[in-house]
């Protein structure tokens, strides 16, 4: 039996529906039958809408390509608010509120020609408390959040294409955990009208999807198209440093291999590769990270906590609550030493094209109650960089494994051009 | 008769309450007499329920102290969410629509007891096309935009204290058409959950209000009280460098006459007064300001140009349409000269506390079919940093002047203290 339209990426399938060689129709048909086969066991959505979906389908067919996602389902994170979907929050405070439209970024998916098939399971506000979703791979560990549900349609191939996004590592550690591409912007690359903010000086929109192409051309929707043509790292593999940063030896061993194994493999595939140390103040940005999140969110969410207290998770009651003792120079403090960290991080890559680093701490934990440990991100977030998590084979319990890229802030065309040569590359692996 | 509480500011307001010497009811009774008396004719609110105000105002009379703001009436532009009245963003698309939460910064203000009495007229979607506000120096001149209602309320004396938001212009201009004080907080200052966005590079909430006090309490309750004291201009005067800038010959001769007569006022008063040139990047600010608010507007906005295009203003199309042809080469380049321009600017705010410069062209133009021309504000908009509109006398045509003083990023403490100084030497102006 051939494998079904649903395990294609969203390029390809946009090529083979512009070729006339499918149909939008088809595709989502097998899309839907994914779902509706799995969806009980993943739990990947807050909503889902079949009928819809189809319908939007066969529209699309009967109608002039509307650009060059035409046809191509996706999934939306339920944080982001949209005009034909309830959107939730993964909070019991906003169930079935609609709202009067839709974020840029759908706006924009759509006017491309691509169709919703529904909101995605999100931890509440973003944060940590769990929604339902379990890991595609092993129903009994968690996806990782709080994108939990778009990582998880994007690797049960329920869907090529999902939106996520992250304050801490929202989106890096849940396409670690399934084993999918995550892709977190530079902060500031793409509108966030209609995402809810968490906290904005950390809040970045960002993809998961299988295959790196389908990231690209997600990010030449949400953003126009690059001016100037990606660097082509076929002719001249990326220039690649590993670092392994703070937190290295918090991590699992398997997380410290696969690493390696990474960068083995890349400089057997040609790659200029090497390390680079932290520079001392990176010791101190996971701190920094947890310190503006926790102001931020004491302002951003103060609505919610004012009124609905007791329809709050005690975690997240405790984020806003610590979030209210820091002081004003505590997070201008912290926000001062981001800038200088900034600056001293745009000076390394110079010399090189992407850093190297772990995406998690190793395989998904074991149970739905908690998401995992952000601490491989915070820092990478608070520096605004554009990162990508990477799959790089499987771990001991049969889990995926994932590494990191990381590219220079606002050079987000030139790490994903890297990241479709390193991609080939760890395909290997399995 | 004594004037009524309704013109007194709202840190003053909030000591009597304190100190017994009044009561909310009092206080709210004194600005909805006044509403009523004037809205016809200046028509600041879109909506505005005195009912609602004056049991708000009697419930605060029977409860303990909420906070800083205890029993201090207060106005919000329409483009920021209130839970209790519709929303609109000066758009017919969303006339009538009821938010589910509070922005944060409404959320704060409750917090701290202020009682919100309405919301203020905006122009469309916070950019040019305007409502019905008239000047309440002259009703047949505009308010300015796109703060309008929120200016003029604050002016009439109708509240003691406003939202506003400013992306190019929006709180200055009409703070200076209508004679009051509008702070622009530094970039990034405030929380802008709720707030709708047009530029994220660039939208910044805002207060208007009569007293410097007032501005300082309003900006302790949105950000958590500074935890260093702000400097003390009564021992030693600011340090005040006029700055022409650009534009200064595209303005009225009263407008320079104005700005040199306030560094001369400044100068008596013992303030150390210099000049600055505007370093030569200053030249392109403006057209940066606007090819950045064109790129983002027409991201931020894509639902409603690609849904309701025929019930938005041709203005509003063509902000849209502008920024889908700039190129993202463009944009970054803007964004690049800013970043220089930015740290050039730190530099010279080693030597001085406040740059002065023009906060408009001039009086109020003759008219509400338009709002004014934002060239003196774009710039230091896209620049980030704190700037207030002080008033400074009245023009040829008996409306109100004012001058712009500038703070250094970051620093809105330093700004404001000096205001207090610089607004009492103004304050002999007239």
């Amino acid at each position: 039996m051939k494998p079904g339209l649903n395990t294609i990426g969203a390029a390809e399938i946009a090529r083979r529906i512009q070729a006339g060689e499918t149909s939008a129709e088809a595709v989502m048909e097998d899309c839907v039958a994914r779902i509706r086969q799995r969806e009980l066991e993943i739990g990947a959505f807050v909503q889902f809408d079949a009928d819809r979906a189809l319908s939007a389908a066969r529209a699309a067919d009967r109608s002039a390509s509307a650009g060059p996602l035409h046809g191509v389902p996706f999934a939306v994170k339920d944080i982001i608010d949209t005009a034909d979907f309830a959107t939730g929050w993964g909070s019991p405070i906003y169930e079935g509120v609609m709202p009067p439209r839709n974020a840029s970024c759908v706006e924009l998916f759509l006017r491309a020609g691509a169709i919703p098939v529904g909101k995605t399971v999100t931890t509440e506000f973003a944060y940590f408390f769990p929604g339902k979703t379990a890991n595609p791979h092993h129903r009994d560990h968690t996806p990782g959040g709080s994108s939990s549900g778009s990582a998880a349609s994007v690797s049960d191939n329920m869907v090529p294409l999902a939106f996520g996004s992250q304050t801490a590592a929202s989106l890096i550690r849940p396409a670690a955990y399934c084993g999918v591409l995550g892709y977190k912007a530079s902060h500031g690359a793409f509108d966030l009208q209609g995402v809810m903010g968490l906290a904005p000086s950390l809040d970045t929109l960002g993809v998961l999807a299988r295959e790196v192409e389908d990231l690209i051309l997600a990010r030449s929707v949400l953003c126009g198209s690059s001016d100037k043509p990606s660097p082509d790292f076929d002719e001249t593999p990326p220039r690649i440093a590993l670092m392994r940063g703070p937190h290295w030896w918090d991590g699992s061993i398997e997380m410290r291999d696969v690493c390696q194994r990474a960068l083995d493999q890349f400089a057997a595939g040609g790659a200029d590769v090497g390390e680079l140390t932290h520079p001392e103040v990176f010791d101190r940005l996971t701190e920094h990270q947890t310190t503006v999140m926790a102001f931020e969110a004491a302002r951003s969410r103060i609505f919610e906590y004012s009124r609905y207290r007791d329809r709050i998770s005690s975690q997240f009651c405790d984020l806003v609550e610590s979030g209210m003792t820091v002081s004003r120079d505590a997070y201008l403090n912290a926000l001062a030493e981001r800038s200088g960290a900034m600056r001293l991080l745009e000076t390394l890559f110079l010399d090189v094209d992407v850093i190297l680093a772990p995406a998690a701490p190793g395989e998904a934990p074991e149970g739905l109650n908690a998401t995992g440990d952000p601490l491989f991100s915070r820092g990478w977030t608070l520096l605004q960089v554009p990162c990508l998590s990477i799959p790089a084979g499987t771990g001991p319990k049969h889990l995926p494994l994932s590494v990191q890229a990381v590219g220079a802030h606002g050079d987000d065309d030139r790490l994903l051009a890297a990241a479709g040569w390193m991609h080939r590359q760890l395909a290997e692996f399995d």
